[in-house]
């Protein structure tokens, strides 16, 4: 007899493991019912109509239920929600939304893949009000896209600076609108470390975009949002971004075991307590690839995996489940940003012991057109040199390199595999040692205690304290702009000039990007000086660092006026 | 006392020892002899300045003798010629090309990094003439540049379709040139197969570069080259681009060891038969990965990493020396094409026994703008499943998923491990289940003989013999060409024809990119149809596979009219 699968959602996890079941199973009997109007849409794609980069709203929309029977011979209902699933008698009890009808189901094995909804904390005054919208589903952003058609928009605010947020905001900024982004947290792009983020700042500063940072959101009125510290923000349109919450009551009013944070449990085949009864998408919890501890992660990538893993288990193939190291990656207009791993913030949570290499090479041959600097941060652990972690920005290819990475982290390679890498080269797409050899060999460097260094962190409190600093460029690049108090030692005259440099402190050196300081630092070494340091990220590094907040701070910059390169 | 290191040469490999020396000896004595004009310029950028990309030759050069000194404290002498190497008393006798004056130079540590030279065979008639050129120097760059500019030209061949042929060809092209590629072989691009190579073809043929392939070159004449068929291909400039020899005439006459080729022989450290003189770069032979095998590759990542490890060696660092895969990368007009690792030419001259898939994935989310198809090929070793080889081709991002292949060969990654891989996804940039996570599959599937295939080469063959061949689009696709004598039965429709489809003889399934072929004959096989093979490539890798052929062979076409998509 042919086996029965009831999937519950039809979005990313449920279709896919219904698609493969199909695969495994030609004469399995598969029904999958979905709550909203819609099966199979792409979630990742729908801030980009606001600004029309996707033309059509229907666009969003990747295949009907009469697709899933001619194709794949899956009966996929929308409008359906399932309120209750008899566990012992395997059978679930669906409403059709439309006649409010409801009828039973039974099953021989049952998929939970209902998903996550987005936030609306009551905390925040105002926020049931009709120019308050989420960006989830079709329906939201056709529910904005209404209102914004037939009312007077100038301003929109967007609260909370993840990855939809971001998104919202640039294609809210493209379809003309002004905008601004309110984040409760310092920063926004939580993947990313503080040092890093500022680079991207500063790219939406540029853009027009304001950012209202460590504010957190008290009310929402008609045409303005006032922020915990008083400060008012204009919106006549408000988008909620401040992540998801999973659609997790069907599963714990059915006896379903969640975890504390309301998460569906799992074990590494992604069935639940009940094993005929598997779960998949953002409503689980999964394991970390570093710690091997429970955690979540709504992305895309691993929902496929789970979906294929859940339709294998049931047809007996064992499966090996890495868990997850958390890779992702967001345009932010023309910037790119990505990042895999661990992270700075994360490393000291869990208590690990790590170290970095922060460089800014070009990602191309320089003298090409289109070549553009990218920083990069690279993370070990100490003292295994094992690769953990990095993030990259920047105008070019750098989801190339935290692809890299990636692989190399969860193929367990270590700096000196990083360094060795054999990766393709011509110039318009990298250069002879690419960013992540480099990486690599700047932080076995550090890690084999060659040279010292300061985080782009540290430079503010070095200049404010008087620490002597030096500016290793040509004089014709200090004249531009340089760090205040820096003195002038050029790489190609420092020899000449050791009597210049004090033995008896600390000395710091930069250049532009930390190529030429290291070169002297390594020769100040090796001539008796016992304290020197190469200054990450160097002037491209530290303007970049401080700029931004500068601007929002009001602080006194710590370097001269300049042009970014 | 300070050790005194002498490198002869001073472009890529020669000036990278010398400088990692001076990074780990401030006090050794360092002097750099280059027989050329430059010390240190990029070779790979040559090509560029034919069209402007890279606006003056001068912009190839990266550092001056001067700045070496000033920087490095490194002596680098141009026009000089070292002549001979006296080993047993450590010095060598170099010539001023200026002046003609002879000197003698002790050393400590000799390197050797004479790089190598463009071949130009006697046995082509007229290679010396005056319109014939090499593109391996900026003088060589130089002596093209004055020619075009005071003599008419209007047609430009390009003898060699190896990667600096094919990159003259697109610059000279680009400059306004009538550019045809004169190839021996019967493909251009040796890192790629031949089944991959076709796309490249008809994107060359798209932009007006004319292909002679499958012929040699007889004669070069005063407007014309002759070929070994008797065709003649239009020129009043020729550029030879078919290979390079080692320079190790001097390392010969000085009793240190070469292989049967010419190449240095050298340890793992670099160091030759003399435990003094080491030596890097395009002159070495270097060991296979695979194989352990001495080969060759004249690329600029290795060089890099030979000149630091030979210069850690001297100063008694070990070094893990991992072998080179053969990563390479090369823009073709629009197209970008890179490869690693083992192709389908070298398993078989190796007798490697290996499996293959080949699809054409998005290289981004359909539904977004500039998301284009991506021609993927990876290889596994049989029956293992390691990864040992990949070769894309596309208008996207091909380097990203060659280089995580790369890190996966590198890091000894399987099959599994591949599609288990979490990288970072974004609409913008990929898809949720990545290229590589999507080959890794249907490698899978193939290995574990889930399904059955055939691949792009075969089909013209199935056409030819009146196999059975499915259609498996809907029918306006169908209708706006197909493949010669298949039947339409869409995914959509075949439950309800099966009737139409024999269980006596083998069916043969395509679609547009093989993802409803595969269902379907996954399907098939579990309704007991035994012989069902899914076509590797689908319509877009069929068309695109026998398009060129046909162009030039005259061959009547295996598919209907059609317009590419």
């Amino acid at each position: 007899m042919s086996r029965k699968v009831i999937v519950i959602g039809g979005v990313a996890g449920g279709a896919s493991t219904a698609a493969r079941v199909r695969r495994l199973d030609e004469f399995a009997e598969i029904k999958m019912f979905e709550m909203g109007p819609y099966v199979s849409f792409s979630n990742c794609c729908i801030p980009f109509h606001i600004s029309g980069t996707v033309e059509k709203a229907d666009n969003l929309i990747l295949m009907s239920p009469e697709q899933f029977k001619a194709q794949y011979n899956i009966n996929a209902f929308v409008n359906h929600e399932v309120i209750s699933i008899n566990r012992e008698e395997k059978y679930v009890e669906v409403k059709n939304l439309v006649t409010d009808e409801v009828f039973k189901e039974t099953y021989d094995t049952l998929v939970l893949s209902p998903g996550a909804k987005a936030l609306r904390p009551k905390s925040i005054e105002g926020v049931d009000s009709d120019h308050v919208f989420v960006m989830k589903t079709v329906p939201d952003l056709k529910k904005f896209m209404q209102y914004a058609e037939t009312h007077e928009i100038k301003d929109v605010a967007v609260i909370g600076g993840g990855f939809i947020g971001i998104e919202v905001a640039e294609n809210a900024k493209k379809a003309g609108y002004n905008v601004s982004i309110i984040e409760a947290q310092d920063q926004i792009l939580a993947p990313l470390d503080y040092d890093m983020v500022q680079i991207v700042n500063r790219h939406l500063y540029n853009k027009g975009v304001h950012l209202h940072l460590s504010d957190g959101v008290k009310a929402i009125e008609a045409d303005k949002v006032v922020l915990q510290s008083g400060k008012t923000v204009p919106a006549q349109a408000v988008v909620l971004a401040i992540g998801v919450a999973p659609n997790t009551q069907l599963a714990k009013e059915s006896g379903i075991e969640l975890n504390d944070r309301g998460y569906i449990k799992v074990n590494h085949h992604y069935q639940t307590n009940d094993p005929d009864i598997y779960a998949v998408g953002d409503a689980i919890e999964v394991k970390d690839f570093f710690t091997g501890e429970a955690t979540k992660l709504t992305l895309a990538g691993p929902a496929q995996r789970q979906a294929r893993a859940a339709a294998d288990s049931m047809y007996g193939r064992t499966y090996v489940n890495t868990g997850v190291i958390g890779s992702s990656s967001v345009k932010v207009f023309d910037m790119n940003v990505a990042s895999t791993g661990l992270n700075e913030k994360r490393c000291k949570e869990e208590g690990i012991n790590y170290g970095f290499s922060y460089i800014i090479p070009k990602d191309g041959v320089g003298l090409m057109p289109g070549s553009n600097n990218m920083f990069f941060k690279l993370l070990y652990a100490y003292p295994s040199g094992q690769v953990i972690g990095a993030q990259a920005v920047g105008l070019g290819n750098v989801t190339k390199r935290v692809d890299v990475i990636a692989t190399t982290i969860m193929l367990h390679g270590n700096l000196e595999d990083l360094k060795e890498l054999e990766l393709e080269y011509s110039p318009h797409y990298g250069t002879a040692k690419d960013v992540v050899n480099h990486a690599a060999l700047v932080a076995l460097n550090i890690l084999n205690g060659e040279f010292k260094k300061v985080p782009v962190s540290q430079v503010r409190e070095l200049v404010e304290n008087n620490a002597f600093i030096i500016d290793a460029r040509e004089e014709d690049e200090y004249a531009q702009g340089h760090v205040i108090n820096a003195l002038n030692i050029p790489l190609s005259q420092f020899r000449d000039r050791l009597d210049e440099i004090p033995k008896d402190r600390p000395v710091y050196i930069y250049c532009r990007s930390s190529q030429r300081s290291y070169n002297m630092v390594r020769a100040l070494g090796q001539r008796g000086y016992e304290n020197v340091y190469n200054m990450d990220g160097s002037f491209l590094g530290i303007s970049e660092h401080e700029y931004f907040n500068d601007q929002i701070t009001g602080r006194k910059p710590i370097v001269t006026e300049y042009n970014f390169i």
